[in-house]
């Protein structure tokens, strides 16, 4: 396990919220999206343009995502979205999410992701993870 | 478990998709949540506004999801979202989701929703699931 | 002025709408970018990584656009999106849209958008309309 | 015209941009109506949810927009959008924003908008300006 743990903020704006006047939840995952590239940028890794010249890494692709909701936020709250590496395996790794507003938990989320790489016909694979990403977020 | 499953249509458009050309994966989360709704439609659950007076429920906010990506899609795809309440509790359902691109599998997604109240303060609790609602489900 | 006129249609979902009940407007330009490509792909135009390759073409990046909300819309609604080449000009078109939902006008929209290749550095650039692509809108 | 000018400030991420690498235009509208909000709230305006109670005002619902796009912008930027009242009008204001990155032009849009109240049967009306609203925001 990692021991970096890095947080990323959110404004919920108007917009973000539905006819309920709560977060849509879509909207949780364009942040967490947000939240996990800002940890690998915040360790160093560079954008995936050039990761894709260098490790044939296009980025981390989500393969599974476990997500459990405690409260509703709304437009005006400030989220802070605490990001580690909770595992490292060989071709994947487990990001996991804590997300606060003040001392309310919001969500939780444990998700698989993979370093992805293009085949000749386009298509995706994961890649065995680069040591050099994995030396720069532990 | 019910028997009942209804397919929604979704068309990707080039918006949906990320520097690395495909799906991103929030939005895959929009259009399960527009077939969970789209479920209930054709079910004949009437509008939420229109539930919020009849029986107090203002929707179905999510309260856990797990989602299992199999293959990536792109624009010009279409994919077909297949939508089955998989189990009724007291006071939470489970939705299940199977997206495919004709044969190929996509993704696969279990929820569990509450048909949400608001007490006094506004906050959200989950009500009973009432028996009319389930009746149109069955 | 060309005469192809191509309709796109639009379900408006729960999650498209906002507080206030109504859609929230950049929902809107989610959907007139999809039927700008729409028009492109039911004239026929190739998928953009095609046109990469074969004309330098990434897409039709927007230049301008000028939009008048006339009502409001809600989910549940069927809104039809009728597109068209109002002009083309040498290094750009106007393409028009008109928004309905049956009888009612909900909005319309002119922009201006250019076929848009790049540079060696990377930035976007205003190529000569191709008459290849124009000849198939025309 | 008034003086006051307010900075709303916008991280672009990864899923903002499209299969071009470049933001997808419907999410600088997203930003732009942050900043609108965010503008009123910096000016003192409370929430819709209150003004709905005190004034009749739910929120200021988008008439007309005016957008030139100047250059394209990507994930890593920041971006500041410098956002003011350009004219007051007896049913409606125009709001203006300039979006920079650094020195860079990027965007400018000018709306029209109103103060949006509901009639008896659901449908938007435009109020007149609230004199309160209007002091704060001078």
């Amino acid at each position: 396990m990692s021991n970096k743990e890095i947080v990323y903020t959110v404004r919920v704006e108007f917009g973000d919220c539905d006819p309920a006047g709560i977060v849509w939840f879509p909207n949780f995952f364009r942040w967490i999206d947000a939240a996990s590239r800002h940890f690998f940028h915040q360790c160093g890794v560079p954008r995936w343009e050039e990761t894709t010249k260098t490790l044939g890494v296009i980025g981390t692709p989500l393969v599974d995502t476990h997500t459990r909701f405690v409260k509703t936020a709304s437009y005006g709250d400030t989220l802070e979205i605490a990001v580690r590496i909770a595992e490292w395996r060989e071709k994947s790794f487990v990001q996991a999410y804590r997300v606060t507003r003040g001392a309310d938990p919001i969500l939780e989320c444990e998700e698989v992701r993979i370093f992805g790489g293009k085949r000749e016909d386009g298509s995706l694979r994961a890649l065995p993870v680069p040591p050099s990403i994995r030396a720069l977020c532990e």
